[in-house]
């Protein structure tokens, strides 16, 4: 532990990468560790549409693009993965999974989350192919075809709105026989003609014809049944990769990494960004966004005082 | 007025070209206007280093890479300034300044805002070209060099120090014989070897050679002195540009659009995102994430409501 960065940046998803380059831009001393590929969640999105910049390109082009931006500026990336954080008076040590620790004075983390997935058959090679967990993202690769959506909770509900205006159909597939969202988006849901809502399904596989998705395999109370569907959007929920962090004090019940509006986690001198921190849209903007701005506080706090 | 659009949103620049992106995908009719360049302030930055996806890109550049987006979308783009806005109880009616009318259910406002200028021999000339408005943005285009800064309020001492981890020596050109900004700053200031301060000084004129900033004409005290700089940032605040706007009671006495986080105005059904609200930092990465949050939001009350 010769070198103590100024900043250590757990994380090289859209938002560690953004704050990487405005914190080495600063002329700090700075590492970004990743335990994955640089580009996060970038690297299991098909097709980019929504990034200004770019009209069209693929997550894994995309993230190749801002790893560059890494290499440019010579970042020195680390890729291991930070098992714990130990926070002391003058610095914070962070241990990796090789066993190599790290020093740095502040530290950002970007670890991102998880959506929660559904292992079935073919729910591993459909992905990003039929399989997607951002209708935003995704929505309008499906204009007028009939797509489908697993989960029944107000994300699940908000997004069957949203996809029903660009989608010839959506059946909602319900585990239950009761839909838990808020009343007045069920009832917009009713309003919709175009919206179908199928109770007691659960998904048994997913099946695909030239490497895409065709249709799902639901059993409806106990009967088998196929759904042709290009598209099925999986809203059930996410996991913030946060365990390694739960010594810490700063996660919520949910493991969401709690912030100020500046970025500032309840610990001085560490800051949080990207899609581990709860907000109103978890979208690549955002995180790059978000990036940017702990990067300015934490440079402003190193600056200042 | 045959055509009521879902969304009118004024201002392209990076905030409103975005929003629009968002706006276009979910299948919503809406309109860009723009009264300049679509771009924004992009095709006033001699070069981009902090936008992720692009080592290093013109201003210009980039604002038309923007731009390919709307046109690609086939976003219906009109050029034109927006002089007054109404709001109606079912809709909101823009008067543009060629006389035109356009009726929206939502607006969306992203008109940005403007440096202040200083009004010298060569400053028109020589914008981008050594002076520049943004530290974060081109700091880092004069590592080691010799730079001054105009203004002595806060901002301009949080630039000082930014710039003098980066350049060999940061100038500040104090118009007064007092510096007004917090004394933490000030402080921290004279503790820093290599950035000096002048008082009494107001820029004359700005110097050129070979098509960029050699050096800045100044009068100290009644008497003349030419300061050899690489840069000049210019810091002596902003203006939104909401003047059409003042009717409309969302404005505070800065002339900044007041949001809450989702970009909601006090006014229903209009949003606002980019520099024309306040935050704290003022970047394009943070533009776009606010077009993107503030289209979200319009997007989920068109949809929900």
């Amino acid at each position: 532990m010769k070198n103590i960065y100024d900043v250590a940046i757990v994380g090289a998803g859209p938002a560690g990468i953004t704050a990487a380059i405005y914190i080495k831009r600063a002329n700090l001393n700075c590492c970004i560790i990743e335990k994955e590929m640089p580009g996060g969640e970038l690297n299991k999105t098909s097709t980019v549409e929504n990034y200004p910049g770019f009209v069209k390109i693929t997550g894994p082009d995309l993230a190749e693009h801002f790893t560059e931006q890494l290499d440019s500026l010579k970042i020195k990336q680390i890729f291991s993965e930070v098992v714990s954080i130990k926070n002391n008076k003058k610095s914070k040590i962070l241990t990796l999974k090789n066993g190599n620790k790290i020093e740095a004075k502040k530290i950002i983390l970007a670890v991102g989350r998880t959506p929660k997935k559904l292992e079935k058959d073919g729910s591993n090679t459909l992905e990003g192919k039929g399989i997607s967990f951002c209708s935003l993202c995704d929505g309008n690769l499906y204009k007028n075809e009939d797509v489908s959506i697993v989960g029944a909770g107000n994300s699940a509900l908000e997004e069957s709105l949203y996809l029903s205006d660009i989608c010839k159909t959506v059946t909602i597939l319900c585990r239950s026989n009761k839909v838990k969202g808020d009343k007045i988006l069920i009832n917009k849901i009713k309003e919709k003609e175009n919206i179908k809502i199928i109770k007691n399904a659960t998904v048994e596989k997913f099946n695909e014809e030239n490497g895409v998705l065709k249709s799902v395999t639901l059993k409806v109370k106990e009967k088998e049944k196929e759904l042709p569907t290009k598209a099925c959007f999986i809203f059930i929920g996410y996991e913030p990769d946060t365990n390694f962090l739960k010594n810490l004090e700063i996660l919520d019940e949910k493991g969401y990494i709690i912030v100020d509006q500046q970025r500032k986690t309840p610990i001085e001198g560490i800051y949080a960004a990207g899609d581990v921190v709860k907000k109103d849209a978890f979208q690549l903007v955002t995180a790059t966004a978000d990036g940017a701005l702990a990067a300015v506080t934490c440079i402003k706090e190193i600056k200042e005082v």
